[in-house]
C-alpha cells in the first residue's frame, strides 16, 4: 500500500470494481490499470494471478498509474472478489449459452452508475487473456456484456476490454458533464446587433463597390444567402472584429485610399 | 496492395478515413489497424511516417489486420490526405485556443455516421505519438474531438485512440443493431400459460406441505411476494420445467416417496 493520500482516481464518479480473474502477464494488469486511471477508476482486483503478486512487469507498466496496483486487492477465487458486491457483471468475447441479459458496456454503464447512487456496489469481471472467464466465473454475474466487434475481427486485448467499458462509465457517470466546452474560452460568442453591424458594413460596402449593378433584380437574395453564409459559422466576438477589418482592407484598396500591397499577386 | 477481395472490413458499414498524421513507431500504426479492424474500419490513410512505409513493424504488430496497412493510401502532406473529404475531425488530447466546436468521439461519429449516409466523405484525424496534431494540422478540421479522460492522468495512446473512436463509429453506424442478443438462442421465454401452471403447481404444493399453517392470514401476501419473485426472474421454457422438477423433488422427499439424498447436507 502507498502512504499517501495523494491519488489521482477521480472520486467525483462512482467506482465500480474492475475484477481480473487469472489474469497472466504482468504487463497486461498494468496496461489494464492505466486504462482504468485513464477514466478515473481505481477500485482493482486481482483473482489468482498466474504469476503471483506483486508482479514487477505489472508495476513498470503501470507507470504513472501504479496507484492502482498499490491499492489492488488480491483473491484466491471470484466469488471471495465479489462478496461485498450487489450487482456483478462479466465480459465475454462472444454469446454463452446461459440464459442471462446480454448487454453493452453502455448499458451495462448506465445501470451501474446509476445502482452505485442507489448506494450499491458494482464490479465487473474481466477473463484472463488466453480464454476469458470459465463458464463457472460467468454464472456468478447478473448479466454478460458483450462489446460490438466486427464479427470478422473481433480479438481484443484484456487492457483495450477495459479501456472500452471504463470510458463508457465514464460517460455514464459524468453525464452531460461528459460533454467539452462547446467553444474555446478565448472569445464570447459575437452578440446579434454586433452582427447586424457587421453584415449593414458589409452591405453598405458591396453597394458602393458595384456588386449588385449588373444583377439588381438578385440584389435581395444574394444578400439573404450572404447574411446567411456568416451566421451558419457561428462567429466568435474577435471574429467579427477580424471581418470588419478584412472588408475594410478591401474597400480601402479598392477605392485607392491606401497603398496598394508591396508586392503583386 | 493486396491482390485479394477477401477483406475482414465491414463492408456493411460506412467507412470513415483513419488518418495517422506523422506517426513514429510502426507498432503504433499496427496496433491502430487492429484497433480499426476490431470495429469493422478500413480505409487508412498515413500522412509522412516517421520511418518510411511500408514498415516491417507495423505488419508484425498488425498480424492478421495487415489488410489495413496492405490498402492504406500514404500522403506526403495532411492538405492531401484529406482532399476528397468533406467532414474531417481533428482528435486532440486538450482544448487548443481555436474556435472550433469540440466534440465527444460519440458526437462524432453520430454526425459522421449520418454525413456519410447523406453521401459526404468523413476522416479523422490522429497526431503522432509525442506531440499530437500541431496547430496546422487542427486548422484543417471542421471540428475538434476530444476524448473525455480524466484529466489527472489524460494520456492514451495512438492506438487507443483510434480503438475507442472506432467503437463509437461502430455503434453509431449499427444503431440499435448494436445491442446484443437479450438472450442466448436456446430456449424460448416461458409462455404465460406455463408459468402459470408452475406457480399454481407451487402454491398447491406449499398448501399441502403445511407451509401457510401458522400464517394463513399472511397467505394471500406471500404467494403474491413469491409469484412476483419467479416473474421478475423473466423465466425461459427449459428453466420452468426445471423449476416444475426442483419442486416435485422437494415436495416428493418430503412425502417420503422418494428415497432421500445418498448423503446428509
Amino acid at each position: 500500500m502507498a502512504g499517501t493520500d495523494r491519488t489521482m482516481r477521480d472520486e467525483t464518479i462512482p467506482q465500480p470494481a474492475i475484477i481480473l480473474v487469472k489474469p497472466q502477464m504482468g504487463e497486461n494488469i498494468g496496461a489494464a490499470a492505466r486504462a482504468m486511471l485513464n477514466f478515473g477508476l481505481g477500485d482493482m482486483r486481482i483473482v489468482a494471478p498466474r504469476d503471483g503478486w506483486p508482479n514487477e512487469a505489472a508495476r513498470a507498466m503501470a507507470s504513472r498509474a501504479d496507484e492502482v496496483l498499490d491499492h489492488a486487492q488480491l483473491f484466491d477465487a471470484t466469488e471471495e472478489a465479489i462478496a461485498d458486491l450487489h450487482h456483478v457483471y462479466a465480459t465475454t468475447a462472444r454469446g454463452r449459452e446461459m440464459s442471462k441479459p446480454v448487454l453493452t458496456p453502455r448499458t451495462m454503464a448506465g445501470e451501474g452508475v446509476e445502482a452505485i447512487g442507489a448506494g450499491q456496489k458494482v464490479g465487473i469481471l474481466f477473463g484472463g487473456e488466453r480464454a476469458g472467464l470459465d463458464n463457472d466465473d460467468v454464472a456468478l454475474a447478473r448479466s454478460v456484456i458483450q462489446i460490438t466487434t466486427n464479427p470478422a475481427f473481433s480479438s481484443l486485448n484484456l487492457a483495450q476490454a477495459v479501456l472500452l467499458c471504463a470510458h463508457e462509465w465514464r460517460l455514464a457517470a459524468l453525464g452531460e458533464r461528459a460533454e467539452p466546452q462547446a467553444f474555446d474560452e478565448m472569445s464570447a460568442p459575437a452578440a446579434a446587433g454586433q452582427m447586424a453591424a457587421f453584415l449593414d458594413f458589409l452591405s453598405d460596402e458591396l453597394d458602393e463597390s458595384g456588386f449588385f449593378k449588373l444583377i439588381e433584380d438578385k440584389r435581395p437574395t444574394m444578400l439573404r444567402n450572404i447574411r446567411a453564409l456568416f451566421h451558419r459559422a457561428d462567429l466568435r466576438d474577435h471574429e467579427v472584429r477580424t471581418l470588419f477589418g478584412v472588408v475594410r482592407s478591401l474597400s480601402g484598396h479598392r477605392q485607392g485610399t491606401r497603398k496598394p500591397p508591396e508586392q503583386g499577386g
